[in-house]
């Protein structure tokens, strides 16, 4: 990491806090902001709209969860979360929230950086796949109203496949609009009126 | 975990292999094997078909990742890597490579159950999502398929949509084959006799 962050620690403990940014400041010139308070966390975050979160409560619950997942947090940024225990489904649910690094007592200051290495690669493995997945079924959606577009033109104008499609693209040219657009108010507009 | 898991250990070091061991035995009746040999780990791992494999090295090498990656290990089941050090370009190399934990310096037994834990919730999360992708990608290559056919059909024989749609499903019907095995190997021919 040779890039500079901006890191927000979430410790509501004074000592161990100062211990954290006291780590991380060694291992770069990073912007770090601490926050003490669980109460209102998600929309801090969101303010603060940091490169990486490091979470660190003595025992996970499900209300800090929440409140992480409450403005997908984990999803738009990687989370480092520090347990001091924890069980297995504690654990998964964690995971799947989303949250990048999910560690069990391991907060020790010179194993920070490696965990912040770790859970920004996997956050942005994982966001990359998670965009193709809506990008491919975005891409399905479209075709399936694009085709029954076609259909209804089709059917109403007496055409073939390839002028329907000419008629769609060149409304859509013609109005500055996407092809699936045309599409779509297509189809809509038909179910209005049958 | 109160589930007996079949886990795989690779520790080429003696004295740490027995720790692992019975730390693990001492969390749950698992079925423990160790592999010390780091030389056709892909195939040793492929053969044991074990549940989670936990894999210690010193230093990662970019020999042990391809090792690992061939086969797909880490993508078939969860993997779970400690290494002593690492740097930023191994570690996501590893992430990347499908690796569900990567710790680094943080190999105490009594550490290992939550990270298990960790790395098979993780894998699961990851393969859902995978699957999901898999599935979407078939279903738009398969319409496509579908509508290339539907339109050769109409062409050829100068029906509608409709009924091009049902000639492709009473052949598949007939035939005891899928629609789109069907439409899929019209357009195959479609193009070799064109």
């Amino acid at each position: 990491m040779s890039q500079k962050l901006s890191i927000v620690v979430v410790e509501p403990d004074r000592e161990r806090a100062i211990l954290i940014v006291d780590s991380l400041r060694g291992a770069g010139d990073h912007k770090v902001s601490v926050i003490a308070e669980m109460t209102g966390l998600a929309r801090h975050v969101s303010n603060l709209n940091p490169d990486i979160v490091l979470i660190d409560v003595s025992s996970p619950s499900r209300d800090i969860l929440e409140e992480l997942t409450l403005a997908s947090g984990p999803l738009e940024r990687p989370v480092a979360m520090f347990v001091d225990r924890s069980d297995d489904s504690l654990t998964r649910e964690a995971i799947e929230a989303g949250v990048s690094a999910y560690v069990v007592d391991g907060l020790r200051p010179e194993r920070i950086k490696p965990i912040m290495d770790a859970a920004i690669a996997r956050f942005h493995m994982f966001h990359r796949i998670r965009l193709e997945l809506e990008a491919t079924k975005r891409a399905l959606e479209e075709r399936k109203v694009i085709d029954r577009a076609k259909g209804l033109l089709m059917k109403a104008r007496g055409v073939d496949e390839d002028a329907a499609y000419a008629l769609l693209r060149k409304t859509a040219m013609d109005q500055g609009r996407k092809v699936v657009d045309v599409a779509e108010a297509l189809v809509t507009t038909a179910g209005l009126l049958s």
